[in-house]
C-alpha cells in the first residue's frame, strides 16, 4: 500500500441499525466502489438519528480522514436529521431547491402516492454548497461537497439507493481521486484449516504481501492484493502470486473469486459429459437447491430423490429394507445403495448420497448427532466415507453438503 | 426510555469487515442481547486490525460508556490484535492461562487437527484482570473485565461463537445489569406490502406506539414494543397489541417472532395428523430444504423428488410425456400432475409441486423467465397456480419456495 494514500471515514446513521433491527451492507457497497480509485475505509462509525451524535461523528472523521461518507437519514421524517447535522456542524444555510422538490413530487405521482403531505419539501433542503446527486431507486438525492480539500458525501440509507447514487457520483470521484491499479484475487479453499494455510504459506508471505485468511463454515478464502501504476504489470503480479499460493495449496483450492463448490463441480461435470443424480436424506434437498442454483444446471443435473422415510428408501430409491433393518438407515451400506440407486434410477453417470443424523435429536452414543455417511458412484465405482460434524441442524446439513459436493471434485479429477 | 440508562459502546474489529469482505452482523445479536437488561448500543466503531486503531476506538468509546463490547481479533494469528491492544490499552500483563491452552488442544484434537502449531498458544494468552468465557462454539474464549465501573467484554469474530459467548456471559449481565422490561414481539407476515400494512394499521399506530416495519424477500414483519416497570403488564400489554395487529392483518399473519412459514406449515401437518410429499422442479430441491430445515420434520416429511429433466417427470413421479409435448414442462398441467404424482408414489395424503423458469436464460415471450406455476394436492383435491417473479435465479427460486409454503398454509387453514 502505496504512502499518502487516501483513507475514508464512514458514518451510518439509524437507530434501527444500533438496535439490531437492519444489518448494514452499505459498507460493503461503499468499499467496493472506493476500491476503484485506490481509496480504503479507514473507519466506520455508526450512530443514533441525533444531531449531536451526528456532528461530532462528523467532524471526528473529518479530522482524521479527507474523505467522509455518511449513510441514511436523508428521509423527510422527523428523525431524519442529517441534512440539519451537517448544515449546522459546517455553519451553512439549509435552502430550498424548488427544482428538486418538483423532481420529488414527480417521482412520488410515479409511485402512486395519492396525496403528497407538505412533509415531503424537506427533500428539497439542501446545505449550502452542497450538490445534489440524483438518486434514480429512490426519492432522497444524495448530497455532494468538495472545499479546501474536504470532501463529504451524503447518501441515502437503502442499499439499492446507496449504489444509484455511487453510481452517479463515479465521474466525480474519478476526476477528483483519479482510477486506481488495486487488483485483487480471492483463491478459495475448502477442508483445510485457516492455520494450516497460513503455515503452508509461511514461507511466502513475504512475496506475497498483503494477504487476508478469510475462514467461513465453507471453507476459508486467500484474498490476494496487488497494486502498481502499470495494469498490464498489476495483472501479472496478482496472476503470480495466485499461481504462487495454488502451487502451494494444491487440491485444497477449488476455484478463484466468485467460483463455488457447487460451480465448479457443474463445470467438470459439464466438461466431462457426466449427468448426475443426488440422493439425500440427512440434507434434506440442501445438496440439489446448491446444484441448481448454478445457472443452466440443467445440462448436468438430472434429479434429486429426498428419502426421509426409510419406506422411500426402499420403494424408490431401492434400498433392500433387511439392510436397512441391520446396519440402520444411517450406515456405510446405505449411502452405498441410495448413491447407486439415484445413479439407476434416473440413468446417469454419477449418483451422489448422504444419510445421517442432523439433530439436535436422534442421536445415541454409537451415532451421534452430527455423524453423516457420503456416498459417490461414478459409472459403477462407489465409495463411501463419513464425517461428525460439530454444529446445529443446519450447520450439519450445510457442513453435509459442502463436503460432499468438495470430495465428488476431488473424486472427478482423480478419474 | 428511563433517564440514566446505561448505552454500550460495541467496536467490531477487522480489515475484512472494512473492505467489504465481510458483512458485520455481530452488531443484531449484542442488540437483542442487551437488550434483555434495558441496555441500549450507543455508538458502533469498526476500525482494523491495528493496536493504535483499536486502542483509541476503546479509549473514546470507554470514556463515553460504561460498558464496551469488542468483536474479531481473538485468534491466533499475526493479525489478531484485540488482547495485545487492550492489555496495552490497560496497562496488564498478559498472563498464559495454561488451563486454558489444554482446553483449546483438546479441542483442536476433537477436530481432528494432525499437528497442533505452538501459534495455538496464544489463545491462552488473556490480560491480567480478564476472565475467560467458555465458547463452545469455537476455539477462541470471551474475555470479560469488570472493575471500578468499567466492563469490558472481548468477543471472537464469527457470529455462531459470539452466540455462544454471549449465552455464558447472560447470569453474569443479569447479576451486573439486572433484567429489563422491555419486551419485544414480531408478527410476521407474507402476501402483504408494506405500505398496505402500514395503512391498514393507520388508525391504531398511535394505541401501538413503537412500531417497526421490517420488509424482506420474504414478508414483512411488524416489531411492536412494550416497556414498563411490571413484568406481568408489560406481557398483557404486548399481548394486546400482538391481537391487535395479528386482528387486523388477519390471514396474512404467519406466525410470531422466531417462526418461520416452514415450521408454521410443519406444526399444521404435525397436529392434522398430514404427511407431505415435494416435487420440485425450478426450485431444485430448496422447498424441501426449507421444510427439513425444522427439527422432528421427519414426522411428517416424507421426501421429495427433484424432476429437472423431463424424463424424470415422466418414469419417476408419472407425468404423461404428452402432456409435456403439448403444454410444455412449465405449465398448469404439468404441476398438477407432479402434485398428485408424487402424492401417490409416496403414499402421502399431501403432495406440493413446482414447475418453472428461474432464469437467467429459458424465458421466451409466452413463459418469461420467473414463471411459476406451483401445485397443491390434498387428499385427492389439486389446485394450481402461477406467479411471475422479478428477481434473479436465487431470488426466483425463494419466492417461489415461499410463496408456496404460504398458499399451503392458508389451504391447509380451510381444509
Amino acid at each position: 500500500m502505496p504512502e499518502g494514500q487516501i483513507k475514508a471515514g464512514v458514518l451510518a446513521i439509524g437507530d434501527e441499525l444500533l438496535a439490531g433491527l437492519r444489518i448494514n451492507t452499505d459498507i460493503a457497497l461503499i468499499a467496493n466502489f472506493l476500491e476503484k480509485f485506490g481509496i480504503e475505509i479507514g473507519e466506520e462509525r455508526t450512530v443514533r438519528d441525533e444531531d449531536e451524535a451526528i456532528k461530532s461523528a462528523v467532524a471526528e472523521l473529518s479530522e482524521r480522514f479527507p474523505l467522509v461518507i455518511t449513510t441514511g437519514g436523508l428521509g423527510p421524517t422527523h428523525d431524519d436529521r442529517t441534512r440539519y447535522a451537517i448544515a449546522d456542524l459546517l455553519r451553512k444555510e439549509l435552502v430550498r431547491k424548488e427544482e428538486l422538490l418538483e423532481g420529488v413530487k414527480k417521482r412520488l405521482r410515479e409511485l402512486e402516492m395519492q396525496y403528497i403531505p407538505e412533509i415531503h419539501d424537506n427533500y428539497a433542503l439542501v446545505p449550502q454548497g452542497f450538490e445534489p446527486i440524483p438518486n434514480k431507486a429512490g426519492i432522497a438525492p444524495g448530497l455532494f461537497y468538495h472545499a479546501d480539500g474536504k470532501t463529504i458525501l451524503l447518501l441515502p440509507g437503502p442499499p439499492r439507493e446507496v449504489k444509484a447514487v455511487l453510481q452517479k457520483i463515479e465521474p466525480k470521484f474519478k476526476e477528483l481521486f483519479g482510477q486506481s491499479l488495486v487488483v485483487k484475487k480471492t483463491i478459495r479453499t475448502f477442508g483445510i484449516p485457516e492455520v494450516d494455510i497460513q503455515d503452508k504459506l509461511k514461507d511466502v508471505m513475504e512475496e506475497l504481501g498483503h494477504v487476508s485468511l478469510l475462514p467461513s463454515p465453507i471453507g476459508v478464502d486467500v484474498v490476494l492484493k496487488a497494486s502498481g501504476k502499470k495494469e498490464k504489470k498489476v495483472r501479472e503480479e496478482i496472476e503470480k502470486k495466485a499461481e504462487t499460493v495454488k502451487h502451494i495449496l494444491g487440491e485444497d483450492v477449488y476455484g478463484e473469486d466468485d467460483d463455488t463448490l457447487e460451480k465448479v463441480v457443474g463445470e467438470i461435470l459439464r466438461r466431462r459429459r457426466l449427468r448426475i443424480g443426488v440422493a439425500e436424506s440427512c440434507t434434506g434437498g440442501l445438496v440439489s437447491h446448491l446444484i441448481t442454483n448454478v445457472p443452466g444446471s440443467s445440462d448436468y443435473f438430472w434429479g434429486n430423490v429426498v428419502a426421509y422415510d426409510n419406506k422411500v428408501k426402499e420403494e424408490v430409491l431401492g434400498v433392500p429394507s433387511e439392510l436397512i433393518a441391520h446396519f440402520g438407515a444411517v450406515s456405510e451400506p446405505v449411502a452405498l445403495m441410495m448413491a447407486e440407486g439415484i445413479r439407476k434410477l434416473l440413468h446417469v453417470e454419477v449418483g451422489i448420497s448422504t444419510t445421517g443424523i442432523a439433530g439436535p435429536t436422534g442421536g445415541t452414543p454409537k451415532k451421534p448427532v452430527g455423524l453423516v455417511y457420503m456416498g459417490i458412484s461414478i459409472m459403477g465405482r462407489t465409495k463411501v466415507f463419513h464425517k461428525i460434524f460439530k454444529a446445529d441442524r443446519l450447520g450439519v446439513k450445510e457442513q453435509s453438503a459442502y463436503t460432499l459436493l468438495d470430495a465428488l471434485r476431488r473424486e472427478l479429477l482423480k478419474c
